[in-house]
């Protein structure tokens, strides 16, 4: 059932041995969330822990630097930034009933008892903010940089067209409690790797323009991630260059996983839909990322994706 | 002599046939200043006329899509965001006489008989976006965009160190005054010209590093900017690459103008101050991004500035 803020305060209120639930594939916005809803009940004088289904990766350390975990039966479940149950991974075992979810997807399938969606929200931090000051709590260093996290992770640093004029509101007020937003803003958006320049400059050597110009395709080899010793962060930011070279409206890179296997990110503008085209090949995704997967050399991976996008252009433009 | 806010109001409702002063090599901050406060003066009833010395680059085409030019022979020189009157370049002669400068660098060197300096802001929009608060002035669509646009272009779209929660208020206010935010995001930071990956391909190959890798250095022959066919605006994505690299606490780029001519860019992080090791070269800027000018050829300047940065270090780390 869905919750009005107030009746969520009234519910925050009112919970202890809170078991907090961030979603699969952690990123800066449910763990931000979840951290300063740590910080949140320990304020109240409530015990709660952090859970989730994967690793959590090291640029992610700042979060946690004052976390603490004591030993309690959870007695209630709590999500944050979680669209859908399956998001959970292996946590769903553990925890069947979800009696709360702080959201912003406007996909979320309100598997929760209770579910306070911020769906125009550009993050989910932006929800965990609003509940806070609802609150009236004290908003520490932490917990400001917390939500800050959340709030810059997911709006590509107020560059997507998710943000809305209130993420701006919210970040002067975090900077003002103490959100060490420049070195926030750098950690994540500022820092190049030196395994990602190797693995750049390897990689626009494969860069082909194809259909007027519309699509730009570029390819990575396991040779080339080995080479330059790139993550996968480093990854996540080479398959956003080819749709952001001026003009291209389709762009497309192809990431070699095994001899004769790959996997494909497309991003998209305007009218392309990413998911669209990788629906044609067994995938999907959000409207403007999607991938899939395909199996052979590169070759053949190349072709199969071009000749998909000429037939998707085709009765697009028509 | 400086001005208070209220004093620089006063004066802008004193003035009329109004010669707008950027500055050379015009960038979003000063433009934006300019066209805005032509927008201001004609809904004063005013008269305005936009000046620079440099041709104005493609990218800065939507700050004047409704801008028109009266014949007038001006009263009144006001410059915008002009640190110093050599930044005029051959405007200078023109307008001997600059009545009123407002601007935003720590350097600025009121040449102008009154200045109002907003020395802490991150752009000089800031300083004209108070000004224009202060006078009651509305907030069109165009005056929105061209606030906007100086405010992410001198930002480096609120990454920068000089982001102060004022620009986060400013932002969310020029979005609800109908600031075309998200274009102007993407349009100014999400699209990489043909010619700029060009560049850059070219110029990683002169990538060094320096002193346990706290300095990088890179540079740009005018060789390579005539086969890339790069921009100046492309040059500028250029000059901030070094910085970007983990670790790095110094990024210079040393770019050719003529064949014994390097322009450099300096770019700092941390305790070291990049307009203090431009200023030992005859040159100056912000405290994080600065530059100046060596004679010689391309061993000879990066010999210069090697020695001059090594000493700064020496005196920083002792």
């Amino acid at each position: 059932m869905e919750q009005t803020l107030k009746q969520t305060v009234a519910y925050l209120k009112t919970v202890n041995k809170v078991a907090i639930l961030c979603h699969q594939s952690p990123d800066g916005d449910t763990l931000g969330c979840g951290f300063a809803l740590w910080h949140a009940l320990r304020q109240m004088g409530k015990q709660g822990k952090v859970f989730c289904s994967d690793p959590i990766g090291n640029k992610f350390s700042h979060l946690f630097t004052s976390y603490t975990e004591e030993a309690f039966t959870p007695e209630t479940v709590i999500c944050v930034d979680v669209a859908d149950r399956k998001l959970l991974g292996n946590l769903s075992e553990q925890f069947p009933i979800v009696h709360f979810n702080i959201d912003h997807h406007p996909s979320n399938t309100f598997f929760a008892q209770k579910t306070y969606l911020e769906a125009d929200a550009g993050s989910a931090c932006e929800a965990m903010y609003r509940i806070f000051t609802e609150m009236d709590l004290v908003f520490t260093k932490e917990m400001a940089n917390c939500l800050f996290t959340g709030l810059i992770t997911d709006t590509g640093c107020f560059r997507f067209s998710s943000t809305r004029p209130f993420a701006h509101i919210m970040a002067a007020d975090l900077m003002e409690k103490g959100a060490d937003s420049t070195y926030l803003c750098r950690h994540f958006f500022g820092t190049k790797s030196k395994a990602l320049l190797r693995l750049e400059a390897l990689v626009m050597d494969t860069l082909t323009y194809h259909f007027k110009e519309k699509v730009a395709l570029i390819s990575v080899t396991t040779d080339m991630l080995k080479q330059s010793g790139a993550t996968q962060d480093d990854y996540d930011v080479i398959a956003s260059i080819p749709a952001q070279i001026e003009g291209v409206k389709i762009g497309i890179t192809i990431k070699q996983r095994e001899k004769n296997l790959f996997k494909l990110s497309v991003r998209t503008h305007d009218e392309y839909m990413a998911n669209d085209i990788c629906k044609r090949l067994g995938g999907g995704g959000h409207f403007r990322a999607a991938g899939c997967s395909i199996e052979g050399d590169l070759e053949k991976a190349k072709a199969t994706i071009l000749a998909v996008v000429e037939n998707y252009i085709k009765e697009i433009d028509k």
